[in-house]
């Protein structure tokens, strides 16, 4: 699995557009649990059955950076780069996190409303 | 100039979709010194001459929530919505201004070396 970014080849642009999509984010909020969780389970937590709709997406958060992703028998396992994007970017991905949440709770309001 | 989101109606991926461009980004630094700009004098600060370049990323810009785009006469004058993106996303836009300046300097400490 290459085209993982070193720390200091990340860019702020590239973590922004990869984070920029509704299916990322979700992914990237699952993930922020901590360690590391096999596709199947984070699709399965956002109720995608179809494993090659994500191929795209976890290629996409990989070569940003923002994920790392290594194969393991035949599977993925994938793990947040938090340690990495809190070094580069303080405070970025609390705030995207907090942010998403927020939405949500804004979503469900409207709804309920 | 219609489509503009009301402050509740901003989602976080379409801001961090808007951002996560490198000419989008440089814009919304130069709006960052606060007040209004005309489109011109963003586009000189970046050293962009074709002003159609621009009009596809002012619409997305515009339409993410992230800037007010007002017209006058016959130009636009442009505004980032710092007070509603700090009230949504708390955080967020600090982290990512302060995420490409320091992007900004280790580029040029790697051209450098």
């Amino acid at each position: 699995m290459s085209r993982h970014p070193d720390r200091d080849q990340i860019r702020i642009e590239s973590v922004l557009s990869a984070l920029g999509s509704p299916v990322r984010l979700a992914a990237v909020r699952v993930l922020d649990a901590g360690g590391e969780h096999n596709c199947g389970s984070v699709l399965a937590v956002l109720g995608i059955t179809a494993k090659s709709t994500m191929t795209h997406h976890w290629r996409v958060l990989r070569e940003s950076g923002v994920i790392w992703q290594r194969p393991s028998g035949r599977e993925n396992l994938l793990t947040l780069r938090r340690e990495d994007l809190d070094a580069r970017y303080p405070g970025l991905l609390d705030a995207v996190l907090a942010g998403a949440a927020a939405d949500e709770t804004l979503t469900r309001a409207a709804a309920d409303a």
